[in-house]
């Protein structure tokens, strides 16, 4: 058996590698069109902004590795340009020389990847704007800062005295994960840092309250976000000069480097022109077994379609976790196992600034999109250890489970520690079919420096599980306009902060003062983060007032009323 | 309704909180013989430590607050001392006072807790000689360190000239969580410690090769362990002097203080005295709603027995977190609610000198205590993130699973870096009856900083679902005398560490040399962890030769070989 496989980084890779221990025997070509297999695309962004120092540590597996220990034959620069899938054979040119030959094949497996997205605006082929996708592109970026940086020094010894040095300009073109790594990694090699972004938001999977904390985040952090605009047009008049970014809105921002990451688009060329089915998100078609619409044609990784595993749609997931996965599949499936892919959640986390935000599932929007109204969702704020520990954090956490059974359907999440553990966690319970009650009887590591006897998944589960039980009902902030807001805080943290309206009467007076609370009327109860307010509703409900507990109490407020 | 609860920490101030928000008419009177409720008694090691500096840190949740906000008949210094289970009393006891009083109840929680065990060791009311359970005990050592350095401080400065401060010593009796926190803690204020443990090994939920690497961690660390001995006797000379803990087998360790951390027992002295059903453990017998052999009284926390998740056995669980729960439940059964515990996977962690151990369901020697024969095990060493990313630590695992099915029974893991993430992982991962099939599959968190595209859970699964493929024969260090040892690294690798008597070929040489390994018997490769191995094994076994992974390579040599 001669298995093709076109692209030889983490799909193609690992789809090679487990091939060759199921089959000792097949004969393995894996086509790679850039200079490296197997190397470590996700670590692009720390690589510019020099956490990674070398270059050579981004190269995960060589060339020779792969011919040594895996005996594939493995060529880089080479890239394959037609399929044939009726004779069986690929066209592959030599990207150095442009020699084209053509191999046959009996099993063809695509990893070719994903684009990044690339619009005409005008200018965006003048120096200085990078994308960040090859390890050759990370090479060009650091260069050209070090180029800079050192003209600017230059500059500095030339005037004869001391001075401050000119901050250097970076505008980021989109807000993605990629987008938020490099302003962080730019930050960190001293630019000012500029983010545009189209969208309403930042890192569009997340709802847009977290959109608008990770944007607040990164302000905190000195990173000017613009959301809602796009960019119109690159210019530079003067080889010596910065570029002028002006955006669509027309402002105008100057950049000594830009970075244009405005997400990717899958490597769909050579399917199509094999004339596979190609799906309605644009990336290749595949079923379960990670066979495209040709029987003896595999695809995997950011060029394809997946299920979504929580709303069944199709969609397209660039993340490195699932290609690998899928390029196991693949090679089972070849190899003549049974083995399926089960489709994905869209876990992530994005590290800025020493804080994570990560997101699970589906979100919120996701469900309005789809026009899914059975769901409810909590906002809380659990330390990320025991709070008499030293160094212990909020979580800000949203979680989103079935109104109907509790299953657990997303979450979303931030703060400075424990983020990818909670996310992780909530994760492989989705994958697991775990509903809000399983969390509440998670047993899961504690001591103080680790953990909470109640964790923050136990809590998260046990919130949920209160409200569907009908114990805790809930409002959320952009629904109680109008309501009676009780707000049972001390009286020193109103000084803070308050809500325009809102009756004070603190828990510990409640009971004595409930002649103050209407009962004609829905109730809504607000504390610092709901815990109080919780027990305050419980209360008042025993009463016969109508009362809810306004999720995450004031903070969530002050999320919901970022701008 | 009226509820008295026995005991305010854990337990009972967990089941008097959710109790009240259920029922805001119930009569609930907590009652504690200690001053304090609801106080973090697993801070306390840290307390000792410093680490947590103020006292006050430790009390989570006061009297008054139980009061004000859950209206909480709440009395500290008081102990139940006789229930009447047919008139439905109890009587309490002013500690201070010594006056009785008789409480009637409709619902009776027991959260006595445990006790420290205690034997009658020659000397051991001596002065200078601790336990760790209360605030007070931790208050008693902090003074009395601090006594003792004061001290030294004064005679330095007396004898007038610099010196190096006589090193202070300690003796930690009990290698358990609490007396290694203790051990870390110690050495934290300056002492030289050692740990004296009786069984042969610290940490005895563990397996003997984790209880030895967590020694020799110790160890490392300046820690003097010492086990199979116990202590026969304190004794002391002189009040200025230090203590001489004698061993069983006759070795003396000077002790300027000496902890008992040798485990708890239940607090059953009521229930025995009220007639409740006591368990095979020694500790309250109560069905899956914590309820007692008497349905008007429930039990809860360290005093309970509860099931075994993974082998259905009685057990004795001494951990926050079940207790939490477990009281929660107590409170939704009196409540009126259906609501079960579904018995612990005895989850735990414990940090020592920034590594962290972590454990969660069956160990392997539970199993073949059981006579268990229907699991295997794996050991592996991924690293804690992306190995690219500075940072990344080994974290080094052992995973055991059922042969017949592969459901997940249990792991171990130590190292630096996210030990608590992936044994809270397998954890839920074991509540929600998971697979190794489901750990290969699974989806969590991946960006370089915080895991990696194959997660050590990934890993862990493939190896694992490999194995019981039977693509992955395995062999253990333990069970391959006299066989093959074929060696698969490279050179220089040889140099720091090889196995006698064993057959090196480089895994890039394999393919050109198998004529040197044999084909009339088993052969058991190795390398550093596994992997090459692995891809080796495969290899050979496609070529006629009965290969096997040694699993974990060298790095589970050096484990197993630990004394």
């Amino acid at each position: 058996m001669k298995v093709i496989i076109v692209g030889g980084v983490a799909g193609g890779a690992s789809c090679a590698a487990r091939l060759r221990r199921l089959d000792e025997d097949a004969e393995i070509v894996m086509v790679e069109k850039g200079p490296y297999v197997s190397f470590a695309n996700c670590g692009l962004p720390y690589h510019v902004g020099d956490v990674i120092e070398r270059e050579s540590d981004l190269l995960v597996a060589s060339e020779r590795l792969f011919r040594e220990h895996f005996r594939v034959d493995c060529r880089t620069g080479c890239e394959a340009v037609r399929v044939d899938p009726v004779a069986k054979t690929v066209d592959l040119r030599d990207v150095g020389t442009g020699d084209v030959t053509t191999e046959s094949y009996d099993k063809l497996v695509l990893a070719p990847g994903a684009r990044s997205i690339r619009p005409p605006i005008p200018g965006i082929d003048l120096r200085g704007i990078f994308q960040v996708r090859t390890v050759p592109d990370a090479r060009e970026i650091r260069e050209w800062i070090e180029r800079g940086t050192s003209f600017l020094a230059g500059m500095e010894k030339y005037s004869g005295f001391q001075t401050v040095r000119p901050k250097m300009h970076a505008v980021v073109v989109g807000g993605g994960f990629i987008g938020l790594e490099m302003a962080e990694n730019l930050v960190a090699r001293g630019f000012d840092v500029t983010v545009l972004e189209l969208a309403d938001q930042v890192l569009t999977p997340l709802d847009l309250e977290y959109g608008n904390l990770v944007r607040n985040f990164l302000e905190l952090h000195g990173v000017h976000v613009v959301v809602g605009d796009g960019v119109a047009r690159f210019e530079r008049n003067d080889e010596g000069e910065a570029l002028t970014v002006t955006t669509q809105s027309g402002r105008t921002f100057p950049a000594d480097l830009a970075i244009l990451s405005l997400g990717v688009r899958p490597e769909t060329e050579l399917a199509q022109q094999a004339g596979l089915e190609i799906g309605e998100r644009g990336g290749i078609r595949v079923d379960e077994h990670m066979r495209t619409s040709d029987p003896d044609i595999f695809a995997v990784g950011d060029a394809v379609e997946v299920r979504d595993f929580v709303t069944g749609e199709w969609s397209l997931i660039a993340l490195a976790g699932p290609a690998n996965r899928q390029a196991r599949i693949a090679a089972d499936v070849i190899a003549g196992r049974d083995s399926a892919f089960r489709g994905t959640q869209g876990t992530s986390i994005v590290g800025l600034f020493g804080d994570a935000i990560a997101w699970t599932g589906a979100s919120e929007k996701t469900l309005q999109r789809l026009g899914d109204t059975d769901y409810e969702k909590i906002y809380l704020y659990p330390n990320s250890h025991a709070g008499y520990y030293p160094g212990a954090r909020p979580i800000a956490m949203k979680l989103i489970f079935r109104k109907s059974d509790g299953r657990v359907l997303g979450a979303q999440a931030a703060g400075e520690d424990g983020v990818d553990k909670r996310i992780s966690h909530i994760a492989l319970a989705i994958q697991l079919g775990a509903t809000v009650f399983d969390l509440e009887q998670a047993e899961l590591c504690y001591s103080p420096p680790y953990g909470s006897a109640k964790d923050p998944i136990n809590f998260a589960g046990m919130v949920a599980a209160d409200v569907l039980r009908g114990d805790l009902p809930l409002s959320h902030w952009e629904s109680i306009d109008g309501g009676f807001v009780l707000d049972v805080r001390e009286m020193p943290e109103l000084a803070v902060e308050s809500v325009p309206g809102a009756v004070n009467i603190p828990l510990g007076q409640l009971r004595d003062r409930l002649h103050e609370v209407p009962r004609d009327r829905a109730v809504h109860v607000v504390c610092r983060s709901g815990q109080r307010a919780y027990t305050a509703a419980r209360l008042l409900r025993q009463r016969g007032i109508d009362a809810h507990v306004v999720s995450g109490g004031m903070l969530s407020r002050a999320i919901v009323s970022m701008k």
